[in-house]
């Protein structure tokens, strides 16, 4: 992460969640919170589902204990190719890792 | 409602979000919520993006000030039909209506 250009540390900490394998999210979230701090998993959409899955997987198999700190649904207006703009919802996922 | 065959009230008091428009389970939590009791808007797998667009949706034009009471995530086992268990996420969002 050093090498990385320098970013919040509010966006350091945070995954976002796409169409890549589940896996390299479960890692990339999993990396963070062995730092002992927490990891915020954001999605939107669709995605939204894969974010879960990829917060269960990470819980389950790899950090046991891992605990949700807050759970925040809300809604994005995305600026649409003809203009217009769509509502989309997002889930923010703030995770804390296992004492 | 007092027609539906007897029910516990927590069951009475959920929306099991599956394929069907969004708007039938929007009006199915709507109806719940103006009763003045929580409503509890669950799915599984690929349909947890739903439930979050539905609740989303009731929130931002149907019933503002619906507040989200507590949000759950877990992991169930299913049966496949070969006989082995398939594990998939889950979410269960509670609302609480507007005062």
């Amino acid at each position: 992460m050093s090498k990385d250009a320098p970013r919040s540390n509010k966006e350091q900490n945070s995954v976002f969640v796409g169409r890549r394998p589940t896996m390299n999210y479960v890692m990339a979230t999993m990396m963070i919170l062995n730092t002992g701090e927490d990891c915020t998993v954001k999605a939107r959409g669709r995605a939204i589902s894969h974010a879960v899955d990829v917060c269960e997987i990470l819980r389950n198999r790899f950090l046991k204990g891992t605990e949700y700190k807050d759970i925040r649904l809300s809604t994005e207006q995305l600026e649409g190719e003809n203009g217009q703009s769509n509502n989309v919802s997002s889930i923010e996922i703030v995770l804390a890792p296992p004492i």
